[in-house]
């Protein structure tokens, strides 16, 4: 790849940057964005709509970045939970490894791969179109022993790295015990979820689940909640809600109050008697509502599941861990979500049910990540000017324009990529909410270790072995061969994973900081809504999923091409520095938590570096051996032997912490709640905690009371 | 291989077990060897013995069998626990499998392999040479359709031995829970084993401990026992047994006071002087014990591991399962064994420690696993008597004699294979007792498996791939061309595992009847033991490490061949036929049990079968393809992958139980024991339970009291 054409991509991101932070510092201003860029702060009542206008809204200003940097971790932590804490402490994680490899990979590493004369030797007439192999280890001399400076760099750094995951880990650990211990009383703590519970002819669930926790717990046992089968009722609501805000719409729309007064009354009349269907079919879906909800209280609606309450989140936690049933697939128990975390329309109860489900799932997922590789042979075609040439002939006048080619060869592939890629965390998270996860935080993690592997299958493997199906497997099936495989393929590929750092990391940090989609969104709907803006509108919560993979993967990329290729380290200290300041404005401003996992998200993160350390060593290991340099290549071997090793000690330090709290916290803090004279409340509202929402009232929006909704005035 | 070398073979094997039958019916009747043939009896006073000679005492009788027929389930769960009733178990599904497989294979397959032409076709020359691969499926004409006969068994088969296993499995299991409801108060079932306590330097451990679950579990909590470092004392209270004996058998010597009445004064001098430097040896070996006794008791010398009893199983139970300390690599619980069945001398006290020893030891087992293949390949060296005539030409004369050189192709190879393998169980047993287990039992469950897979890896890989180390590294990391490397491989050594399990098996069999090795030892040290015989010998226990392998190496074996080479199955059947008579003969008269695992060693026979059962679908895989009927290939593809869903199926049903009792049955037995009145004694008696035996005074052998010994006095 030309120097140039990377310039060419970092120019045009840089400006887009550029372009979308002016643009971000101008429009937050606008009340009419408010939705879209504070709606935290709108929907907390800090934030108000001035309509005033002064110029000051049209000059870019800076506060925002300030205000972002100044923020504590109290702060954040006390904003989104203890997962917001996570998810910063994993960009400055990157931050810090990073610096410590650039300044190792820029002031050494480099230095030692410019001076070598591999490539020049070799072939001097391609020495332009290869300028970026220079900088790369292809251009160290074979045998060389300048190489033992990478050997150095790669032990030093993986010591560093493990140091830093190690105190990282502690760090998390800590403060989720110390969360935990700071929490008030909590309904999950006091709750277990039990499913496959076995039914019996004579009696309903209900009863035999009473029944059998009276008669193992008779001093700790509380209360149970049925979960009842409520798909169709939580179909029915929405179709309400949307119905509702029809109805709303047509009653208050503006435009027909201006134009109606005029002999348009046809028009009137022909909307107000859609407005009369629409209300009459409003009310027979409440009224259908209302039946299906006492149908659902019937014994035969009850699915085999409960939640569970104990008396002290001891007892409740002796429940979760015992096995309870002499058959091990009966009265299985999990620990319940937060109320509000509970997924509830695929509630999948029976251990067999579950059980497929989640085999369904990994078959379904295998084939998605199969099938999704035809879209990157496509884009890998794309970098590679001459098959396109050869492709589509026509095209040939136009890609000897260079800054055609330049933008073919810098930016095309890997946006294209990358707009395949943003179907993939959807995808991923439906699969997860039907493979038998219960709340939402479960989905949300399962979902970003589909992402994260998927990212890692299919834009780092594939791009390396060239996309075909066939040749990826073939490489990976290939036990032995791997180091060398990887290491022929990895330093190829330095250049478009330079670009894909500058495209995919600076773009999607600046746009998430602009929140296109959003935003467009609004634009569009903005004018058909009602001038009332006030009205309903949900703070939306970070999607995880979508966020950490990205992340990661950066850190993959950095990890394993830093003594490569260490020129692309800057550009990663770039992305995470823009990463840093853009989701702590964010959390201040968009985000609110939808649940709180209390960190469960750190030991993907653990375990992502983890793998991508193991993957640096192998590719380090082959490329000491294709370099010749045998001695270095068996050094190596040791390091992620020890890197495992170090893993597995974290595993057994850190991991059980992040599962479930330890005895010694619960009975602590049962210990204080003895003496707490709310606690009779506590266990009141306890008893209700888990009522499923479909069998609650239709609660429309709070302040939009017009309608006489027959429902609305029994909430 | 020759089919008159097998029948050799055979012929010399039948002999050898007549032999060993015959022996043995004769020399259990005699007195002298009833130490070797009735343990059991003479320990438990039922068998006394008789000097009366009668003419009886040398005929050969079989009431024995019969005696051994007829013992029922419940007399053989009695007589040796659930451990045995498992044990036998595993046999008797060996044989119901077997059975079903030889109908199959010897009325179905074998004509179909016989029937084919593809070998007297090629070389009709060599025909006399393999005669026996006419019965294997070498014979079969490539792309013939009489392979869908093979692929049928091969599907029916595995259908029903997982149906078999999937019984089995719930047979122990529920055997196993029903076996816990019929138990009395057990020590262990209170108890539970907490270790890497952390020290503190103002308190002793034991303080630590008391207040640490007195804190925790006020109410359950019912006292503790610390461990101590105690490995001294086990060595020195050794040594005091051995000279002990030395000095009782001086005193006693009946040779000595047959001569010394004679002018043999100065002899009887000498033996007097040694005597008394005896007697003043073990007066100091005893005077030391007692001294590092009242040391041992001092907190210095406690271990940072203790046995914590609770006032309910339940409580015990809940102590296990939950993580206790904030810190998961401190206060870590397991579920205590039975008194009589802790493993004192290595105590690994420390997460770490205890961490580093169980890396060390798999570093140790696969190093002793490689080193071992050295002699398997000199022992296959030996089969190939060209190769053997090159290595020593002076054997040339010797080996052209036809019975040398059959015996050599068939019995001696798996002879010496054989001999070396008896090292195997004591060293993996020993790898084992270091890897920090703490119970005998667990040390038998870890070295099983260890010399399972030893077995699995070095008789059958080795084999298989010419045993070289590389070239079996090379076939099994290359993980495409396995079933390939498979299909060519097992065919060609069916006769070779058909004479294993005639030397192997049958020679085992009998061998264990007759129990060569302690019958040997037993003659050799009859004349210089003392002629009171009634004293001290110890009933052995099974040693399940080594029996268990062997019999799951021939199910693995008979699985694999079974449809590759049928001709093995009646062999494997008369094998099985006879361990079950032999083992419930061993078990009434030999065998007494040391500890109960309550069946803990049934999923070790489950999961050898899976594997055997997956081992046998990929050679099948690389058979079909190798007869290029590539379609019953693909079609089998799917087996292995329906035969793990099912043993994982198996996983969550049943393993459980084996882990840990539930909670049900837990609280079910507390209840009962509320009511008891004997209670208050166990609970006295359970604060006891755990002393360490190092600690208690030495206790000679308790019918010869005559010796002063002031520790004796004592006891």
């Amino acid at each position: 790849m030309l120097v140039s054409a990377l310039l060419t991509s970092v120019g045009i991101n840089t400006a887009l940057c550029v372009l979308f932070f002016t643009l971000y510092s101008i429009l937050r201003k606008q009340p009419s964005n408010y939705e879209v860029y504070v709606p935290r702060l709108l929907a907390e009542g800090t934030s108000k709509r001035r309509s005033r206008f002064n110029l000051e809204r049209l000059i870019p200003s800076t506060g925002w970045v300030a205000k972002a940097w100044r923020l504590s971790d109290e702060e954040l932590l006390s904003l989104s939970g203890l997962d917001g804490v996570v998810f910063m402490r994993m960009i400055t994680f990157s931050l810090k490894m990073f610096t410590f490899a650039a300044i190792i990979g820029i002031l050494v590493i480099l230095p030692v791969n410019c001076w070598g004369s591999q490539l020049t030797d070799i072939d001097i007439g391609d020495f332009v179109n290869n300028s970026l192999d220079v900088f790369t280890i292809s251009n160290v001399n074979s045998g060389s022993q300048w190489l033992w400076v990478h050997f150095s760099a790669v032990y030093i750094v993986t010591g560093f790295v493990c140091m830093l995951l190690f105190y990282e880990y502690k760090f998390v650990s800590s403060r989720r015990i110390s969360y935990f211990y700071s929490s008030k009383p909590q309904p999950h703590h006091f709750t277990i979820l039990v499913h496959s519970i076995p039914t019996s002819s004579s009696s309903s669930i209900s009863d035999v689940v009473q029944n059998f926790f009276h008669e193992l717990y008779p001093s700790t046992y509380l209360s149970h909640v049925v979960v009842r089968r409520t798909g169709k009722i939580h179909f029915l609501k929405n179709e309400a809600k949307k119905l509702y805000k029809r109805v709303t719409q047509l009653r208050s729309d503006p435009t027909q109050q201006k134009y109606s007064h005029q002999d348009f009354s046809a028009v009137f009349r022909l909307k107000n008697s859609v407005r009369e269907h629409y209300e009459k079919k409003l009310e027979d879906i409440e009224e259908n509502v209302r039946l299906k909800q006492s149908e659902a209280s019937l014994a035969g609606e009850e699915a085999r599941a409960a939640f569970v309450s104990f008396k002290s989140r001891f007892s409740a936690a002796t429940a979760f861990h015992l096995q309870q049933s002499v058959n091990p697939t009966h009265w299985i128990t999990e620990l319940a979500p937060e109320p509000r975390d509970v997924y509830w329309p695929f509630f999948s109860e029976s251990f067999m049910r579950r059980w497929i489900s989640k085999l369904v799932v990994v078959l379904v997922c295998s084939t998605f990540t199969v099938v999704f590789l035809i879209p990157v042979v496509f884009v890998q075609g794309l970098t590679n000017l001459n098959q396109l040439e050869i492709l589509f002939p026509f095209l040939t006048s136009i890609l000897t324009i260079k800054i055609v080619s330049q933008i073919i060869t810098g930016y095309l592939p890997s946006l294209i990529l990358q707009l395949f890629l943003k179907l993939v965390p959807p995808a991923m998270a439906f699969l997860s909410s039907i493979q038998g996860y219960i709340s939402h935080s479960d989905i949300e993690i399962s979902a970003t270790i589909k992402v994260l592997w998927f990212t890692i299958w299919n834009v780092f493997f594939a791009t390396l072995f060239s996309g075909s199906i066939l040749s990826v497997l073939n490489a990976v099936l290939d036990l032995k061969n791997i180091p060398g495989k990887l290491a022929v393929a990895v330093p190829a590929q330095a250049s478009f994973f330079i670009t894909y750092v500058v495209t995919q990391g600076w773009t999607s940090a600046a746009s998430e900081l602009f929140r296109v989609i959003p935003f467009i969104f609004s634009s569009i709907t903005r004018p058909f809504s009602s001038t009332d803006e006030d009205d309903e509108f949900e703070v939306p919560s970070i999607p995880y999923h979508k966020d950490i993979p990205r992340v990661l993967f950066c850190g993959l990329l950095g990890i394993t091409y830093f003594f490569l290729a260490p020129l692309i380290l800057p550009f990663l200290l770039v992305y995470f520095c823009l990463a840093y300041i853009i989701y702590r404005n964010q959390f201040i401003n968009v985000y609110a938590p939808k649940y709180d996992t209390a960190g469960k998200f750190w030991p993907i993160v653990h375990n992502s570096m983890i793998f991508s350390l193991v993957l640096m060593h192998i590719i380090a290991v082959g490329i000491f051996a294709l370099k010749k340099l045998s001695m270095a290549s068996t050094l190596t071997i040791p390091l992620p032997v020890l890197t495992l090793l170090f893993n597995e000690y974290c595993r057994k330090r850190f991991l059980p912490i992040f599962v479930a709290y330890p005895a010694e916290s619960l009975i602590k803090k049962d210990r204080e709640d003895q003496n707490d004279a709310t606690m009779t409340q506590f266990y009141e509202n306890l008893t209700n905690a888990y009522k499923d929402p479909a069998l609650l009232p239709i609660h429309y929006s709070p302040n939009d009371g017009s309608l006489n909704s027959p429902l609305l005035s029994q909430a």
